[in-house]
C-alpha cells in the first residue's frame, strides 16, 4: 500500500500524466476560485482515471445515449474532478473556460455538480449520502428496463463515495436495498481516506466497512486506491460478481501536495500557491497552470471517442428492433405520457360525477392509479412498507424481487428517505416513471431528497396519505401539521390536496404532465363525499384554484379550502346561506399553480371585496396571501393529540361552527 | 427456539401469567380502542417481563429518580407494552382507566408513547428509529455524568426496537456512534419477529444483522425471545460486556393469538372479539377483559416495589456527599441556569457594543459560547463535522473520547440526524445543556428529530450556520432557501436569526432560558457589522421584533428585516432618508417571541400605517402576516446558484437599491 504518497509509483506513466492532469486541473481551479475541495480530486484521481479510461461506456458527443454507464459522484465536494474528467474526455460543454471559471456565477461548473448545468453529470450531489442513494436508484431502473429491453439495455452503474457518504444513516438504506435486490451491476468505490472536515474520521467513527457492507449482502474488496493494476483487477472482478460490490479504495486526501495531503488541511480549501508549486514538483508535472499537453489531453481525448464506435453500435441494434419495440423504448426515453391521456382522465372523471363515492382520498388515489397504471406502462409503484395504507399498489403490478425485475411495484422497506433518493434515481436513468408512498409526516423524513427532485426538476411524485389529524389515533407523532407549509417552501414543488376522487384524478394528471416539477400528492385516511357532481371534461385543478361552488345570493364571504376540508366549508357555506349570508367556496389544491395564473383570475377567484376565510387541517402559515390580514384561517398551529378524527376535529375546532363564526365576526 | 408460540413454554407459570398479563392488557386496549397494534406487544411480552422483573433498575414512585435505567420502546406503535408496563409495576399515573380509555382524547395513554403525559415514558416514539438513537443519546449522558459524579450514576440504558427501526437509516448512525464510543450500558432488544406491514421483512430486507451490529463494534447475541431463561441470561451477559449490546430476539409477532400470530395481520389492527377468546383459550388466560388477577398484579406490583431500596439507598448517598458536589449535581438535574446569567450576558453585551466587531454571526456564537460555557457547567457542544465552520468548539471544551466522558464537545460524525436525536437522549436524560451544528440547510437532514424536540419540549439548540446563499461558492445544495419558513411551521419552535453579534448573545440566552422549547440559531458565514452599537441592558432580543432604527423625519416605510439582511435595511434606510422618506428598521429575530408579545406592541412595532417591506434571504412564505398585502418583500424565492455571495446578492436582487425601488413603488 502506497500511504505516503511520496513513494514512487509502480503506475504506468502514461497513467500517472493522465491522473495528475486530474489533479492539477482541480487544484488550480480551486485555487483561481479561491474555494473548493482539492483533496478529494486529487486522492481518488488514479481511481477515476483507471474507471474512466479502462471500463466506463460513454460518449462524449451522445452524452444522453440510454445505454451509457452512469457515474456518479456522490462526495459531490469533490466536483473539480468530475468536471476535470469531462473537460478531458471531450464533453463540449465542460471547456477549458468553464473549468477556469469554477464556483462562478453562471459557470456550468457549480460548487457541487449540477445536474441539467452541463452534460455528463447524471445527479445534482453535495448532500451527503444521496448520490450513493439516487445510484442505486439508477442501477435499479438499470435492471428494470434490461428486463423489458434485454438487448438495449446493459450497463453499469458507479459510485464514488467518501467516508461522510458512509456515515450519513441514508447509505445504510441504500446499501441495505441494494444487498437485498442484488444489484450486481452497481459498483461502488469508496474514497477510504480516513480524513473528515473535523480531523482523522477515527474521531467519529469506528465501523468495519467491509464487514458492514459484507452484512448487506455485498461483494466487498479492499485495494491501494493509488496502484492503477489493482484498481482495474478490482473493477473487473467487481462487474463479474453477482452483488452489488464494494471496493474500499485506501488513498491519501490531497495525494502530491507533499505538506497538506493526508491531512483535513487538504480537504475543503485551495491549497495556496506555494504548496501548488510543491505539489507540481512532487508530481513531475511541470506545467502552467490549466495547461494540459497535448498529448496527455490525446490520451484523454482518445478515451472519449472510442465510446462513439460502442454507441452506433448500440443505435444500430436500436433501428434492428421491430417498430413496436422501437417504440415502447422510445416512449418511456422520451418520458411522454400518451396523447389520449387527458380524454382517459376524463372519462374516469364522468364516471366518477356519475356513481359520486365517498372514498378517502388515498383511495381515490389507488382508484386513479387503476386508471393510469392500465394506460401509462412506465409508471413505478411503491410504498416504505405502508403499501396497504398508501393504497399505492394498483391490481397489475407485481412486485419487483431479486429473482425478476419485470414487476412495476417496489416494496422498499421502511426506509423514506432511500425510497425518496431512488425514486430520484430512476427518474434520471430514464424509462419510468416512479411513484412511491408514505404518511405525509414522515416527508420530514425524505425531505432532503424531496428537496433535490425539486432541484433536478424530476417527475417524481410523492403519495403523501394521512395528511392531517384525520389520521386519528396515532397521535401528534403521526399527524402533520407543519408539512403542507414546509412543502409549499421548496421551490419547484407542486404540493396537491385534493377534496374528493375527481380532483385527486386530476391531481394525478397534472402530477404525470409535469415533466420537470415533483409532486407531492396530500392524501386523507378518511373518507370524502364527493363534490364535484357536475362532470367538466377541463381539468379544473389545473389553475390551482377555483370556485367550486358559487354563491346563491350576492356573495359576503369566500371559504378557501383544500382536501377534506372543502367537504367542511361546503357544510359551512351552507349554514352561512341559510343566515342570508352569500357564501362561495373555493378549493385550492395547489398554491402553486394557482400563483402561476394571471393576476385577474386570481382576484378573481378570491372573490374581491368578500371576507376571506381559509380553511386547513394544518398550521396558517402562507395563508396570509390569500385571505389578507382581514381574513380569517381555522386550522390548527399546534401539535395535534391522539384520539378519534371526528373527536379531534371538534376538539381543535375545525369546524363548519367555527368557520360560520369566524366569517360572521368579519361581516 | 419456540416460533409457533403453540408448544408449551418451559416458562414457569408465574413468569407465564405475568407475561399474558400483559398480553391481555394489550389486546384488550387495542380491541377497546378498535386501533392500535397489538402483534408487538404480544411479542414482546416475554422480554419486557424478564427486562422489568429482574433488571429495570426503577422506583415507581420516584419515576424521576436520576439514577434509574432507561427503558426506550423505540418501536412505539407497541405503545400498549409500555402501558401494560406501568400500570402493572405501579405506576400511579397508569391506572386501569387510563388502560381502558387507550388512545381517547386528553388520556395519557396515547397511540404512541407521548414523553409528559405520563410518568415512566422517557420519550416519545413512534417515528421508527429515533428511539433507538434517543437511547444512545441517553446512554452517552450516562457516561458522561458518570464520570462528573462517579458514585451518583450508574444505570443503564435498554432499548426495544423492531424491524422497522433497523431499515430506517438513521439506526446505521446511532449503532454506528454507540459502537464507536463504546457504550456499554446500552442494550438494545431486537423484535426480530421477521414480519412488517407489508408483510414477512424478507420483501424488502434481507441484512445479516448480527454482522452489521458487530461491524459497528457492537456485542451481539441471539436468543429465543419466548424462553425466560434464554432472555435471563442474555441480558445478563449483555451488562457485562465492554461493547453496546444487540440481542436479537427471535419472536412470533402476536404470540398467543393462534389465527394471527406471525403474520402480518397481528401488526396494526385489533385482533376482533373472536381471536381474543381463543387468545384466552391458547394462553390459558381464563380471565375477564382488562382483569389481571390479584396475585398476578400483585407479582407485577411487587417487581414496582423493590425499585423502592434502591432509591432510598442512592437519596441516602446524594445526601453523603459534600455540599460542593449535591448542589453541582442537582444543578444539573433542575435544569437551572445560574442566577446571574442575565448580568454575565448584559456585561458581554456592553463589550460588544464599546469594540463593535464585524463578525460573522456564527463568528459571533462561538464568541457567546465563551462565555456561556465558561459560566454554565452543563453545556455539551459538538458539530456533525463541521466544527470548524459552525464554530461551535470552545476552547474550554475538550472532546468526548471512548476513553474519556469527561470533556464537554462531541465529535457527532457526519450524521446530523443522529446528531438531533442523540440530542434529544441527552436533553432527556438529564444533567445538559447540548447544543449542536451543522449547516442550515442540513436541517432537513435532521428535521425529524428537530421536530420531536419540539413536540416533547427540549431544550436542545440547534447552531445552524451557513443560513443563506451568503455562504456562496458551495451552491444551491448548500443554500437554504426554504429552511426559515419551514423551520417556523414546526410548533413549538423558536427559530432565531441575528443581526448582529449583541444579539447573536440575546438569542443565544434566550435559547438556554427556554427549558421547554428548542431553538435554532441561522447564523451567517459571512461578516456583520455590529448594528447595536448603543448598549441596552435589557435583551432586546426577548420581543422577538423591536425597532432597532427609528426614523429621522416622520416614517413612511417600516423595514422589517432578520439576520444579515438587517445591515442590508439599514443601508437602505439610509437611501430612503437621503431623499426625504422617513424609514424605521425593525429587527425581527424570532417570530415566535414576537407573535407572543400583546397586539398593541405588535402593531406599534410594525409601525402603523406605514409601508412596510420585509427582507430576509429566503422565501417569502409567511411574511405577508407582517406586511400585509400591500407590502413588498425583498428575499428568493428560487433556488440559489454557485458563486461568490456578494454576486449572488445581487443577482437575486436582496440589496438597498431593490428594498429602495419596492419602498418607493409602495408610497
Amino acid at each position: 500500500m502506497n500511504n505516503s504518497g511520496l513513494t514512487p509509483s509502480a503506475n504506468s506513466s502514461k497513467h500517472n500524466d493522465m491522473a495528475n492532469a486530474i489533479r492539477a486541473l482541480s487544484m488550480e481551479a480551486v485555487q483561481k476560485a479561491n474555494s473548493g475541495h482539492p483533496g478529494m480530486p486529487m486522492g481518488m484521481a488514479d481511481v477515476a482515471t483507471v474507471l474512466y479510461s479502462k471500463f466506463l461506456k460513454f460518449d462524449p458527443a451522445k452524452p444522453n445515449w440510454p445505454d451509457r454507464d452512469r457515474f456518479v459522484l456522490s462526495a459531490g465536494h469533490g466536483s473539480s474532478l468530475l468536471y476535470s474528467l469531462l473537460h478531458l474526455t471531450g464533453y463540449k460543454d465542460l471547456t477549458l473556460d468553464e473549468i477556469r471559471n469554477f464556483r462562478q456565477l453562471g459557470s456550468k461548473t457549480a460548487g457541487h455538480p449540477e445536474y441539467g448545468h452541463a452534460d455528463g453529470i447524471e445527479t445534482t450531489t453535495g448532500p451527503l449520502g444521496q448520490g450513493l442513494a439516487t445510484a442505486v436508484g439508477m442501477a435499479l431502473a438499470e435492471r428494470m428496463l434490461a428486463e423489458r429491453f434485454n438487448t438495449l439495455v446493459d450497463h453499469y452503474t458507479y459510485v464514488i463515495a467518501g467516508d461522510g457518504c458512509l456515515m450519513e444513516g441514508i447509505s445504510h438504506e441504500a446499501i441495505s436495498f441494494a444487498g437485498h435486490l442484488g444489484l450486481s451491476k452497481l459498483v461502488l468505490l469508496w474514497d477510504d481516506n480516513s480524513i473528515s472536515i473535523d480531523g482523522a474520521t477515527d474521531l467519529a467513527v469506528s465501523d468495519d466497512q467491509g464487514k458492514r457492507f459484507e452484512a448487506a449482502g455485498w461483494d466487498v474488496q479492499t485495494i491501494d486506491g493509488h496502484d492503477a493494476e489493482q484498481i482495474e483487477k478490482a473493477i473487473d472482478a467487481a462487474r463479474k460478481t453477482n452483488k452489488p460490490s464494494m471496493i474500499a479504495c485506501r488513498t491519501t486526501i490531497g495525494y502530491g501536495a507533499p505538506n497538506k495531503q493526508g491531512t483535513a488541511s487538504a480537504h475543503g480549501a485551495p491549497l495556496g500557491n506555494d504548496e501548488i508549486e510543491l505539489t507540481r514538483k512532487q508530481l513531475n508535472w511541470p506545467h502552467a497552470a490549466f495547461d494540459v499537453p497535448v498529448e496527455i489531453l490525446d490520451c484523454w481525448r482518445t478515451v472519449g471517442t472510442k465510446g462513439a464506435r460502442l454507441s452506433a453500435a448500440w443505435e444500430e441494434n436500436l433501428n434492428a428492433q421491430s417498430a413496436d419495440i422501437r417504440q415502447a423504448f422510445e416512449t418511456g426515453q422520451s418520458g411522454e405520457i400518451p396523447a389520449d391521456f387527458h380524454d382517459t382522465i376524463a372519462a374516469y372523471k364522468q364516471t366518477l360525477s356519475d356513481t359520486a363515492p365517498g372514498w378517502a382520498s388515498r383511495k381515490s388515489s389507488q382508484e386513479a392509479l387503476n386508471v393510469i397504471n392500465e394506460h401509462i406502462a412506465e409508471t413505478i409503484g411503491g410504498s416504505a412498507d405502508l403499501t396497504g395504507s398508501n393504497l399505492t399498489k394498483t391490481s397489475h403490478m407485481l412486485p419487483v424481487t431479486p429473482e425478476d425485475f419485470s414487476g412495476r411495484y417496489v416494496y422498499y422497506g421502511v426506509r423514506e428517505f432511500g425510497m425518496a433518493a431512488f425514486m430520484n434515481g430512476i427518474a434520471l436513468h430514464g424509462g419510468f416513471i416512479p411513484y412511491g408512498g408514505t404518511f405525509m409526516v414522515f416527508t420530514d423524513y425524505a425531505r432532503p431528497a424531496i428537496r433535490l427532485s425539486a432541484l433536478m426538476g424530476l417527475r417524481v411524485i410523492y403519495v403523501m396519505t394521512h395528511d392531517s389529524i384525520g389520521l386519528g389515533e396515532d397521535g401528534p407523532t403521526h399527524q402533520p401539521v407543519e408539512h403542507m407549509a414546509s412543502l409549499r417552501a421548496i421551490p419547484n414543488l407542486n404540493v396537491f390536496r385534493p377534496a374528493d376522487a375527481v380532483e385527486t384524478a386530476e391531481c394525478w394528471q397534472l402530477s404525470l404532465e409535469a415533466k420537470s416539477t415533483p409532486s407531492v400528492l396530500s392524501l386523507s385516511r378518511q373518507g370524502l363525499p364527493l363534490l364535484r357532481l357536475a362532470h367538466t371534461e377541463e381539468n379544473l385543478s389545473a389553475k390551482g384554484g377555483y370556485e367550486l361552488s358559487a354563491a346563491n345570493i350576492e356573495a359576503k364571504v369566500t371559504l378557501i379550502a383544500t382536501g377534506s376540508e372543502v367537504t367542511i366549508a361546503v357544510e359551512a357555506q351552507k349554514k352561512l346561506e341559510a343566515e342570508g349570508i352569500g357564501t362561495r367556496v373555493v378549493s385550492m389544491p395547489c398554491w402553486e399553480l394557482f400563483d402561476a395564473q394571471d393576476m385577474s383570475y386570481k382576484t378573481e377567484t378570491l372573490g374581491p371585496g368578500t371576507v376571506k376565510i381559509a380553511v386547513e387541517a394544518a398550521c396558517s402559515m402562507g395563508w396570509q396571501k390569500y385571505t389578507g390580514l382581514d381574513g380569517g384561517f381555522i386550522g390548527i398551529d399546534s401539535f395535534g393529540a391522539s384520539a378519534p378524527a371526528e373527536d379531534l376535529y371538534k376538539h381543535f375546532g375545525i369546524t363548519a361552527e367555527a368557520i360560520v363564526a369566524a366569517a360572521k365576526e368579519r361581516l
